[in-house]
């Protein structure tokens, strides 16, 4: 309990912690104390030189271990190892495609991993957890993904097992924004109890936390939000429905879109992008809105619309107190959270959205890579003794 | 704890006590006969003769108090004396017009409630706790509600206050719903932890159990789905937007839909019964349709078919393992039901509904009064000692 609370406050004051776990000022002394021989704890900040006054503030001790985080993107894979407190020792980020199947990836994860940790001058011992996260739904207890859409190779996949060769840490497997979400309560402090996480790339997803924990649903799918319908004419979706969400407001729509528009002539700057590159990406859309082009404008609204109108509903079902936006396309240009804003406002209840705010994900495309951290080490804390 | 699990279980073996609350046989044993010695725990089960055998099962002690729980509805105003297991003393029901305002409801019910404790013998002292379900979004710390769409006199009404003159017991004030929705909790025996209740009367309502808990929300607003759009191009609702589930699905729709079948002569059955009666009620569709009225089928299933629209984006997101259907427009006939599932299986994923039951609320029209008295012996519990 106490090495959890030094872990989410990211090291606190004594008295915070006697607060927080409703225990006795001598008890936590007693118990950090113990925890201090163990190695588990460090003590940091002002030292009198009368020697009289005790360091205050307790934190937990960088030499328990290094935590590893993966984040496997629908087309990139980004690798960090992280110090307790989740800052960077080293990060590592190449493009992937994950639809080529779990073999090619997972065995650059197993060269790539014992390279990195040489890099440092990390002993294999001396790995705390690996934290995974996957674009897709995930059985958390076995580390498996469910019948992913994006990645069908990937079906019952063992994760874990492929890494047992080059690590005796826990593997942990979780859905991507979940891992995301769980990157935000870390860097609120779990200030915050009740918010949503959406991620807007390849796909939509959502990340639910509820009474300051992450929310998986009775089977593990919760937060599965890309296929809830906008429009029941719209676009056919790969789910075999039509008007998904996902289908009409992602990153392939809005390049579809882009597409559509570069072709017509409907828009110069579009076409001049096709034109030199050979194709268009999510981020050449944005490009063109910000060089003033209005049909790139017009077609991050439209997005940022549809996902607004989706949220709407889940605001005044969840009554969020914050929605946080992530994943790629929520880089393509202010537009797109100013279109999200107005289309919640606009269908939401006052009630629900007074106090409600949407923003940019604090840790920016880091959240999900932190996040794989923060499950790390979650799962290495409640375990029982990390070291 | 103790006394918690006792009422939470509706009684239990020592054994389970032990066992739900991690403790050793012999702790639980030494509270139990504290508890028992304050007159809190009673004792039941078998005694042998021999007297060696102690009585197994233990449950909150019927004499600890009387709960009262009271459920202003739209149009009714209902009342129940429960025992601590919420069995019913007595109770009382009677037509009443929520937008009256809180002024004559209020009266009635101080007028009420000595009258029904005076008929079955109780006295003034003997009440435990009250607990108030009111059809609106509430401010729970204040027990007030929070501009109330359905009831606009009733705003920061101080409803606790209203009833000093009667109960020294403390009163709480919850959305009925979210009564409904602990009502079906305590039935459940909390052994389901993430489920919706889903209310369709004069409005369209959910609670929401999340971790084993209700959830209320960043601002207590959770569960407020009435006004999730179905239909941009739909009918207008008393919020300002169009096309809401509760503008074109709840018991005033299928009643203008009636009456437009009535009137065009689309359906003889629901002509015949506005002639009868001078009006139509919800539940005159329902008979119509029991009666082989192909109008009034297609009315049920109109409604049923936009309301599981709007649960199968909750489904998704939410990923309950139970939908229970209640509130007066559930008893319209089991087409409803039927047309609510297959609109929910047809648009969510299949992932989210391979386990998920879609089924009526488990304690029909008492189910909200039923929390009610949940709420009440809930927070008499957590408050300290309840004697």
């Amino acid at each position: 309990m106490l090495l959890e609370t030094a872990f989410w406050t990211g090291g606190a004051a004594r008295h915070t912690f006697a607060e927080a776990l409703q225990f006795s000022r001598s008890k936590t002394n007693a118990l950090a104390a113990g925890l201090i021989e163990q190695g588990l704890l460090d003590e940091v900040g002002v030292q009198h030189s009368t020697g009289g006054r005790r360091p205050e503030t307790l934190r937990v001790h960088e030499d328990i271990g290094v935590l590893i985080g993966v984040d496997i993107g629908a087309t990139s894979l980004d690798i960090a190892l992280l110090r307790p407190d989740l800052s960077v020792i080293g990060r590592h980020s190449q493009p992937a495609d994950v639809q080529a199947g779990p073999v090619p990836i997972m065995a650059r994860l197993r060269t790539l991993l014992p390279t990195m940790l040489a890099q440092h001058g990390i002993a294999r011992e001396d790995v705390l957890a690996v934290g995974i996260g996957v674009p897709g739904p995930v059985n958390f207890a076995v580390g498996q993904l469910v019948n992913p859409p994006l990645m069908p190779g990937w079906d019952s996949y063992a994760i874990r097992d492929d890494l047992r060769e080059i690590t005796d840490a826990p593997v942990f497997v979780d859905n991507d924004v979940n891992l995301m979400a769980l990157g935000v309560l870390w860097r609120q402090r779990r200030q915050i109890q009740n918010f949503l996480v959406i991620k807007v790339g390849t796909g939509i997803g959502c990340g639910i936390v509820c009474h300051g924990a992450l929310y998986r649903g009775a089977t593990g799918s919760a937060g599965d939000v890309g296929h809830i319908c906008v429009d029941p004419e719209g676009a056919l979706c790969n789910c075999g429905n039509r008007g998904c969400v996902e289908a009409m407001a992602a990153a392939p729509a809005i390049v579809a879109m882009g597409l559509e528009a570069a072709k017509s002539g409907r828009s110069p700057a579009l076409a001049a992008r096709l034109a030199a590159k050979g194709r268009l990406d999510a981020s050449d859309v944005g490009a063109a809105s910000r060089d003033g082009d209005a049909e790139a404008d017009a077609i991050i609204r439209r997005s940022g619309r549809l996902i607004g109108q989706v949220l709407a509903a889940l605001v005044n079902f969840y009554n969020p107190s914050h929605i946080f936006i992530g994943g790629g396309v929520s880089a393509i240009g202010p537009m797109f959270l100013a279109a999200i804003r107005q289309s919640v406002h606009q269908r939401s209840l006052a009630l629900s959205t007074r106090h409600l705010e949407i923003t940019s994900a604090p840790l920016g495309p880091d959240t999900g890579l932190i996040g794989a951290g923060v499950l790390a080490m979650r799962e290495a804390l409640s375990s029982g003794n990390p070291a």
